[in-house]
């Protein structure tokens, strides 16, 4: 029986690509938002699903991760990291220098600004719902029109590319994550993603859970507060360490932060893909 | 002479009722982007600037965080917190059952989806480049249409609005912070923004810097390991805290702190707006 995975669409998204890279023959399944993806995979829908969760300029995608804290009982399976790149591209035929409006969601259109301002300043940018969708308001756009999108929805879609990677900011990647029922195995090099808060406030609290890493050599390779949906000033916390929870040492220290906080959820292990520890 | 306050326009935005309710009386100047803000600052062109800095439910605007890292020498002379409302505005005398097509901002619109499918279910959802913008859109377009904006924007445009507050979430407020060449002087209740970052990796790294906050009993209010943008396994790390940097315990923290890390920069110091510990 053929396997199925859940993506952000619509299909020619940058999550598609993600898809792609994690299982190239699985039957993939678009869906028009992060939480119908996880919804899908929770009830059984389709076997697993990926999302993104972290872009190098943009911080945390906070639809996954607020998700992740408050919704679901799903578990991070596995991790990816892509670059994130646009590309001009134009009905075949239409010349560079013709283009008069650009299609693109608003945010791919300011990461692009320099090249367009630089090399399309008599073009107009026009919004769209998403990269994807700009490719089609660009194909039936009544005068001459770009759009910037990804290479897969270029070859989907039939557009010619024009230009690649005229992205402001040259590094621009993206973390994806696997949801699935279960995490994955230990491998001997593998990642965990963990939440908590605090009932009360106290200088030592954050600095207590810590030490509990530090104490065992657990390498931390995130830590957020993120605000709670309620709130503005309260905070849950977000971290990601080196180590399986079924390490020993990492199940020593997880039932010691336990013991310690108020909301403790673990999100996962699963294989590290960028082997990166920050404090 | 007249003071000038820079805003992330354009006219109509939220940024905008941020400036007004910082100071009515000043003649304010929008500019396209936040960079533009800050730059208008930095050259004398304005005398101040203010740009939002933090979502409760979108967390950190990086231009603004990514801005104070690398690139700007101002401080954060002041913070606002208002709570962020959309709402659907017509034409005067369009009636809401005609409504075809409702332009916004994709962020927008994704905020207000629970509401457009319920209530507006045969209009058509339609990206425009702004809220600002959509109801420029909303009020030039053949078909009947409707915008969701800003109340600010109705009012400038002349728009008629039909429903208040339409958000998914009746919780969304956003942090905005006034850019100066100089921080506020001590008001006895401060907040002061840092950043740092580590040569080496080493679990004890950070466990020492926040030590040094809660041996001397300061209170965090934010801690966010925020990639670089160069690699996303690199971090800096942005802190918060209770405190002016001319108090004195402050100050010997700051002091250690620097003698700690690789990168340091102070933010500034400014009245406390939200009093919220988090840890």
């Amino acid at each position: 029986m053929s396997l199925t995975l859940g993506y952000l669409g619509p299909a020619g998204s940058n999550t598609e690509d993600a898809a792609i890279k994690y299982d190239s023959i699985v039957t993939r399944v678009p869906f028009d938002s992060i939480n119908k993806v996880a919804k899908a995979v929770e009830s059984g829908e389709v076997d697993e699903g990926i999302v993104p969760i972290e872009n190098s300029l943009h911080g945390s995608v906070t639809d996954t991760v607020d998700m992740l804290i408050h919704d679901i009982l799903l578990s991070i399976r596995q991790e990816l990291v892509l670059p994130i790149r646009h590309f001009l591209m134009v009905k075949p035929g239409t010349k560079l220098q013709d283009i008069r409006v650009v299609f693109s969601h608003p945010q791919a259109l300011a990461q692009c600004n320099v090249y367009l301002s630089e090399s399309l300043s008599s073009a107009r940018p026009v919004a769209s719902l998403s990269t994807s969708a700009s490719v089609q308001d660009m194909l039936t756009s009544s005068i001459p029109a770009g759009a910037l999108a990804t290479e897969r929805a270029a070859e989907l879609y039939g557009a010619e590319i024009v230009h690649s990677s005229i992205q402001n900011d040259q590094v621009n990647t993206t973390r994806f994550v696997v949801l699935s029922p279960h995490d994955h195995v230990p491998t001997g090099n593998d990642k965990t993603s963990i939440c908590f808060d605090f009932d009360a406030d106290s200088p030592g609290m954050l600095l207590s859970v810590l030490s509990e890493f530090a104490n065992r050599d657990i390498n931390l390779t995130k830590i957020e507060s993120r605000p709670t949906r309620t709130n503005l000033g309260r905070y849950v916390f977000l971290v990601d360490f080196e180590g399986h929870r079924l390490d020993s040492k990492v199940e020593e220290t997880l039932g010691l932060i336990d013991d310690q906080v108020s909301m403790f959820k673990i999100f996962g292990s699963y294989p590290m893909s960028v082997s990166s520890s920050v404090v």
